[in-house]
């Protein structure tokens, strides 16, 4: 693909933006959470309605940084104290939430519709994913992120980010070699589980270098540049690791944020035990610079990548007529909602808050995506069962949303609170 | 040229701005404009040193967004009462500056050097521009942007730019029909003229009815979207007009900033004539937030077209010691800095001035090396042409800066105002 000559490029973003900006504010004055007011720009923009905005690669470059910088902010204001604490039902809502869509995709697909093998395989996997990018933004929207469940959310979200990246890696594995290896499947896992552990730690010493170099230098623009080479050098280092770059943005913002605390083991021996404490040491003021400064990039990139989902999909290249391929889009878009509703109810929590953590892991968005892109490259999938999936990646997308944010509003239980 | 994967985008983006965050920050500390900095991280970056940046065009639409926006700036902060004042001496300046250039790097070439008309001609020419976006940048660095004599640089490195512009249409024209009619040249100068003539308005109504959706939905990012939305509109429009995208963002910088004001003749009769003043009056609360939100922007996006700009040149690729290659390079250096620094000689000013005007003109930056690559793609110039200019370019660039800063630091006219 060539690249875009520069005026068209300059005016395919300003469209996008402009549409972003004023779809966005309309859903936000209806009510309705912005972000589906920017799918719905891509919608209006891509090539279901207008077709204006092509998925040039600087446009996807941009979107990719967007995405990555709303990771960096949902890592920053990630309180980890309750991230720990909710801890082990991130990890329950996440395996069931992982689990159940697969199960029910695979099964639909295998025995109701009579698919293959691998493309039921890939038609449950793609419904594995939950889009942390979407889902914080809509707990954004309703106010609801540092929430007792929004924490539980944000968690699961996560692990449920890094099982996605796994299974991705295992099906390109299987499709690519035949077989899955144990060996092949372990070096994935370790690969990310080190990174998640590790990167915070390491981003941590690099911000407090960079705010030691920021108190002397006399330059302002030099801590945004610092802190998002910060950010794009652990994405690269998550994406050389087998993570997704999402992952290095989030590992990132934990680590500059205000709650991220390493105390040393009293019994740990270290030279320059003094200068790596202070190194370690939590520092609120630096974080909250960063932030001020983050937050304008944040608000711009961001409803690039939003508006870059809506174009990827074609609404208009579906036969909605044939009633095999709309039975299998009603279908995967039950076995979507129902697997992950589901989810919320491994919790032993008041139903109120198993409905809104189960609702809010709905909307597939980026990553349900990149499975179906994979899939169509490989083969995996013909153009009628890519459209199917677009379809019912983009309307989980969108109904994810307004599903939970009807929920939070006329559910007595937050009704009261808000 | 096929896009870079993802990975490797954000890993060259992250060295590029950690690298000119560090030698920007460092040339700060010695005294050296940051941007020289910056233009040395390119040339450590790029091919002259360790080749780890390429030219990719996502980097180069986010070099070409940052300089759009720099020029956003720089029309924002330009004080129009003075710049109109300065006005008649803009002219002089600028022309002085695009005519002994170009009669001195032609008479040079061609006669010293027995080149060819057209090389001769292609040489005279890139030796023409003023790189505002530098120029401003230094002003900044040595706190006089907004001093007299910073208001007739900016208005003649505005106007010089303008002047490239319309010399580089009128050098295409020339190679492709090998023949200049006066109609075509005479289209070029009307729409560039009228261009900025009516856009500055145009982006004032436009912005007054960014600030009025503003007023009226509550939605953080909605401000920045729409004025980021508006210079990129701006800079298509002035591309499709034939002009420079740059004076696209720097219209919208002028109509956007404090100091734009539009006074309706009293005895003109308009419809609604009360509400149309209301949207050319100039609202300072509003250019203060749209200032404020951009400003991180620039500063992240504006190093990224400098390093491009130090890694575009292969300093190693050039064999200095060619008698007639580093001859034509010496005397087309001398010449670059002669034609520019005499043209601050056609002010009735101070002879402090007048060097400082001269000095400030001196570096070529980007409209010189968009000659360079018409040139090189058109055939006009060689490789060791091509080679002598991107030197030549080099050295304006890295040396107009640091002679304008010994010259600010070490005169006595501006060592006691400082």
């Amino acid at each position: 693909m060539t690249p875009l000559p520069i005026d068209q490029l300059f005016l395919m973003l300003a469209a996008l933006l402009l549409a972003a900006g004023i779809f966005g504010a309309a859903c936000g004055r209806l009510g309705i959470p912005p972000v589906i007011g920017e799918l719905a720009a891509g919608l209006v923009l891509g090539p279901s309605l207008l077709g204006w905005v092509a998925p040039a690669p600087t446009l996807q470059a941009l979107a990719e940084i967007g995405v990555v910088l709303l990771l960096f902010e949902v890592g920053m204001d990630a309180d980890l104290t309750r991230l720990g604490r909710a801890g082990a039902r991130s990890v329950a809502v996440a395996l069931a939430g992982f689990f159940l869509p697969l199960a029910l995709g695979f099964g639909c697909a295998y025995w109701l519709f009579g698919l293959s093998h691998t493309t039921s395989l890939l038609i449950g996997a793609t419904l594995t994913a939950t889009s942390i990018g979407i889902t914080a933004r809509v707990l954004d929207d309703v106010g609801r992120r540092q929430s007792d469940e929004g924490q539980v959310i944000i968690g699961a979200a996560v692990l449920d980010d890094i099982l996605g990246v796994i299974t991705l890696a295992v099906l390109q594995q299987y499709v690519d070699a035949g077989t899955v290896s144990a060996a092949g499947m372990g070096r994935i896992v370790l690969f990310v589980g080190l990174f998640m552990l590790l990167a915070p730690l390491a981003a941590k010493i690099t911000a407090s270098l960079i705010a030691a170099v920021d108190r002397r230098a006399d330059s302002p623009g030099l801590l945004l540049i610092l802190a998002v080479s910060l950010v794009l050098l652990f994405s690269t280092l998550a994406h050389a690791l087998g993570a997704p770059v999402l992952l290095g943005g989030f590992a990132a913002g934990l680590a500059l944020g205000p709650s991220f605390r390493v105390t040393l083991p009293a019994r740990l021996r270290l030279p320059f035990r003094r200068g790596v404490a202070a190194l370690l040491a939590p520092d609120a003021d630096f974080s909250r610079r960063v932030e001020t400064q983050m937050r304008p990039l944040i608000h711009l990139f961001a409803p690039v990548f939003f508006v870059l989902v809506g174009a990827s999909v074609d609404l208009g290249s579906f036969d909605w007529r044939d009633p095999y391929l709309a039975g299998l889009t009603a279908v995967l878009l039950a076995a979507a909602l129902a697997g992950k509703w589901a989810a919320g109810f491994v919790l032993r929590s008041p139903s109120a808050v198993r409905h809104a953590v189960g609702l809010a892991m709905v909307p597939r968005g980026e990553v349900g995506l990149i499975f179906i892109q994979l899939g169509l490259a490989r083969g995996l999938a013909d153009a009628a069962i890519g459209g199917v999936l677009l379809a019912v990646v983009a309307l989980t997308t969108f109904l994810g949303p307004v599903l939970l944010k009807a929920f939070y509003r006329f559910h007595p239980a937050f009704k009261e609170a808000a």
